[in-house]
């Protein structure tokens, strides 16, 4: 990991993460796509493992970064040749859009220096959006990319039994562009790539593809810079982040979101409500819909991917927060919240969300429809406000699917494990099964300090029970901002947690990375423990704080137990021991293969309860010395043979 | 928080914790009995907070704290008091039991300085276990002292309505001496303290009580020493651990363990097996009954209160290992599994498992009964040979039962999180409802490094399902020895876990801590946030990094949003706003008391599902425009009017 030289003063990260590479795999059917993954190699003859990468160039040794002049734009030509788009002038940029209204405009970054001039949109009448596009049949370049991506590893499927409880998720053996499609098309799945956007990497994010992470960067009112987030951004796709939303408030909201957009790989989205009431100074009662509106182009033609819209927030639904511990307390909720019992109005949004829909389908921006009522504390968790809105969702959802426009719903917030699986069928039901998208759950509020934790713990289960991207929470939650260690702190929980739940739903071939890595940790394969994990620097600095010799990375122990006491030493002693032997002993009767239950149980030995509980250590005794004896005193079976009775 | 001066190299950490002080309650029986408890004390007269405390007298301001003489012996009395033990000359320290037998004898440690000489056992004839007294129909000073501290913040009841999912669990209302001594006598709780151990404060493990948490501490052959061990249990135990493990190998294991006991107010737990080994000089097949016999003697008379024993580990299971990714990964399953195949013998944890039990009531010492064949990987997870070790603890522990002596169950270790309420069913069914005893279970293998965190998403999960004690994993696990800062974030990480079981359990008050947090980080009372945490420290420490001064802790706002986009602040000027206007408006229609569904729906408000998609918004704010003016322009209703409608 080499840190670039930093020519002004935004650096970042670059380099290949350790042990791997950077590859491209061309798409099957020949179509010149070329799909990037990250390929891992191993020890000791062990075969590399392909994983899913949302790195970017960053991690290509081979890609020059300019951060000055922007990523390649990968689907410009895709995007052009559909002749479906008319390039026209940006609207001009004002004081306003980065906060500098008042008679204070110092602070402020510098501009992006290749910023586009001439967005795209869809021509009239046009509706450029890949669930467009999916409902005409239309395979896009886009859907193949993302079917490449997310088979990784299924080509191995045969060797593994397909396992996993996945609640009425529909998990295909192997994805197909068309599978792609028709999933977007149902509005199952969304790729959010607004046009404006073309440097992205076509991802999915549905409850039948593999379980997504966001991660959240921006400055504030009260710090960060620029360089800060251009360098999170970088940071935190690096470990895994799938989407990056920028939340920034304050000043120099329009001039940093240039930067991130124009640098990032992964799709961009926004809470456009933020940046509106910036530019009335902070006073929610002075929003209006020309406003927002403007706020909309102006973010449509940055390439801004999805749009967190509150527009669930509605007036008759305000005062059921009124009881609760903690209220709103999501920022675009109160902010709507507080607009409405101000005007005494409906929400604009809601009012005007048709209207929403038309600039939405002109580019290709995906609705996040936000849960501007999601509870904040455990006491508040799946209350009446809540699900008021949730329903609310899926009215709109219905609403924008008419125009087809893709769209995703957010959820969660505090909600204690007994609650979680509820929000997840009321959303499948009320959303007609369009992609959620949750932050945690927190299943606690008592721990401050490791609300990575307590979110990831209810992040894990509500992606089990089939939520498409678990939006990330670091350990500064509710504290502070985070800094570049929390954020990789933060993607890493939940690139755990989204794996536990790919795991837990069965996803083909989830498993392979856990088998490689733990059959590198059985044969002592330090590095290739190290380089399979999900942070192989901080696994390789803790082994190192206790058994720092470089020696030790090849040795058959570790510090926790020394050298005699190792259970895996002991364990492969006995497997070498039992490897000695040949193989026709006794234990083809103690442990028979698969012939049937009733067959197996005949046999009186093995793991079935009745033989466990009934047969005394004497009788178990006197069979094995019997058959030792009459299969020439051999002790042991090779595994193969050894299949697992039920 | 001040360390003592180190009046030798054993230096601890003393002090209240942040925010709180020790105090003792007096049992309501009137016996005199008096039960630690720490408050934390809240600010702008909120009522303070009482939790459970593990810490002992190194929190309470009011103690002196010897490390060289040990802490007070709380239940000496009540233990002489039953008459049926006798004090006995103490079996004779050999350097064997320091593996101190080879030439090199140097690097000891000090002998605690003030050791027991004379230790307690049962007369003979007599069973000293609570299981014993608890089938006699006695409740024991123990059992009034656990029931009074799992009872905390139960008296607030009548403000909470109980809530939860338990699985078939009986949470009772309140917890009563006679409901503690029930629980022991039919083996669904254990008080594990061994009356060596007069020093430790009843606690019980049991589903039907509090979850609790284990740390695992103990030097290697490679690393760590007296000093740093009996400095990581007391930090443990600040933090929240319920019980310790002594895991120690290597030298000086008895005089560790000494010194670790002598200061010890929770139960200490050992595996026996570890030091017997260091006795043969490492060699598994040189163990004999009568070297682990005189080990578990030498551990009964130091006070060990329970000892992990892996008498399930039979011959024939072993052999089914052999087609696992990563074999057996349990030290002592290894070992004995060695012993097994060396010898080809049955188990002599097994075949002398009755005389075992002999001497368990001798002193009232709980069997943990060891998963020697726990899986160490999500390919082994929930495989036969686990299972068949299962199906023989069930059995061993009615063996145990039946000369009233206390078992719980130890399990899991790597499993998916589809594959976890298997294993508590499984263990429910065939141990009886004897309690459950997990290391997490880790729900990936792919995060070395934040296995604290892959383990407490399983320890939550089991930890709901029934299982009693949840074994911490450190983010060391699999790389090296857990220093002070990783034993703490593994104790915090499990303390939140085993909460966040406790709320979907629905154990009556465990929201009360919740709820006084969450109150006081709406009505930004920052202090008393950070004090009602987990955590104070990390959590004032985190919050400091962005916004250190001393008036942010006063602030109405926070670094993540500033002082504008603050939506708690927002959401509390909703309230303020809707304070100002009088109570009968038309929200008495808008939201109705719960009067029943049918009702509900006439009013054409609320959150019913029909209502909020069918009322269009012109409707909504047609009735509320017409409402509002008939109850004289009011805008918002007091929150205790305003009842959930379901």
């Amino acid at each position: 990991m080499a840190d670039i030289p930093a020519r002004t003063e935004i650096g970042v990260t670059t380099g290949a993460i350790r042990g791997s590479k950077k590859i491209h795999v061309a798409a099957k059917s020949g179509s010149g796509i070329k799909v990037a993954m990250r390929e891992i190699r191993l020890e000791a003859g062990e075969a590399p493992v392909r994983v899913y990468d949302t790195s970017g160039p960053y991690t290509d040794e081979a890609a020059i970064i300019d951060i000055h002049g922007g990523l390649p734009q990968l689907r410009r030509e895709w995007i052009e040749a559909r002749g479906d788009v008319e390039s026209y002038d940006a609207r001009e940029l004002r004081p306003e859009d980065n906060g500098q209204l008042g008679p204070d405009r110092s602070g402020g970054v510098p501009r992006f220096p290749k910023v586009v001039k001439r967005p795209l949109r869809a021509k009239a009448g046009q509706n450029v959006s890949q669930m467009h596009y999916a409902r005409k049949g239309i395979v896009t370049p886009e859907m193949e990319y993302v079917a490449e991506r997310e088979n990784l590893g299924r080509e191995r499927l045969a060797e593994y039994k397909r396992d996993g409880e996945s609640f009425g998720a529909s998990i295909p053996d192997y994805v197909t562009p068309e599978f792609v499609r028709d999933e977007v098309a149902r509005g199952r799945a969304i790729i959010p790539n607004n046009i404006n956007h073309p440097e992205s990497e076509p991802m999915a994010i549905g409850r039948n593809f593999l379980v997504k992470i966001n991660a959240n960067i921006g400055n504030s009112a009260v710090a960060s810079d620029v360089a800060a987030e251009v360098d999170k951004m970088v940071w935190s796709i690096r470990w895994g982040a799938d989407t990056v939303m920028d939340l920034s408030t304050g000043r120099n909201i329009h001039d940093t979101r240039e930067w991130i957009i124009r640098n990032s790989p992964v799709p961009i989205g926004t809470v456009p409500i933020y940046q509106a009431l910036e530019k009335v100074g902070g006073v929610a009662e002075e929003l209006t819909w020309e406003i927002f509106r403007d706020t909309l182009i102006e973010q449509a033609e940055q390439g801004v991917d999805y749009f967190t819209i509150h527009a669930g927030v509605r007036l008759p639904y305000v005062p059921m927060a009124a009881k609760r511990m903690t209220g709103i307390v999501s920022r675009g909720g109160s902010i709507m919240a507080k607009w409405c019992l101000s005007h005494h109005k409906e929400s604009f949004l809601y009012e005007r969300f048709d209207e929403i829909t038309e600039i939405m389908k002109a580019y290709d921006i995906a609705y996040s429809l936000g849960d501007g009522l999601r509870p904040g504390s455990i006491y508040d968790a799946n209350d009446e406000a809540q699900f008021a809105e949730l329903y609310t969702l899926g009215e709109l959802t219905k609403r924008a699917w008419k125009e087809d426009v893709q769209v995703m719903i957010e959820g969660p917030g505090h909600v204690p494990m007994h609650k979680i699986r509820e929000n997840m069928e009321k959303q499948l039901e009320s959303c007609g099964e369009a992609p959620f998208y949750t932050l945690g759950p927190l299943t606690t509020d008592i721990a401050p300090g490791y609300d990575h934790i307590t979110s990831g713990i209810g992040a894990a289960q509500i992606g089990w029970y089939g939520t498409a991207m678990l939006c990330y929470v670091t350990p500064k939650e509710h504290l502070g901002l985070p800094d570049r260690d929390d954020v990789k702190v933060g993607v890493v929980t939940y690139k755990l947690a989204a794996h536990a739940a790919d795991l837990a739903k069965g996803h083909p071939a989830a498993q392979v990375r856990d088998d490689a890595l733990s059959k590198a940790r059985f044969e002592f394969r330090w590095r290739d423990q190290f380089n399979l994990s999900l942070d192989p620097d901080t696994a390789e600095q803790f082994h190192d704080q206790t058994l720092p010799a470089e020696g030790a990375k090849t040795a058959h122990f570790c510090s926790m137990c020394g050298p005699k006491f190792c259970s895996m030493k002991i364990s492969q002693e006995v497997r070498e021991f039992a490897a000695k032997q040949n193989s026709d002993s006794y234990l083809a009767a103690e442990v028979p293969p698969p012939t049937g239950e009733g067959d197996h149980a005949k046999h009186g030995g093995g793991a079935s309860r009745e033989d466990a509980k009934t047969r005394s250590a004497e009788e178990g005794m006197e069979v094995m010395s019997k058959l030792y004896k009459e299969k020439g005193e051999h002790l042991y079976l090779p595994a193969e043979e050894v299949e697992p009775s039920e």
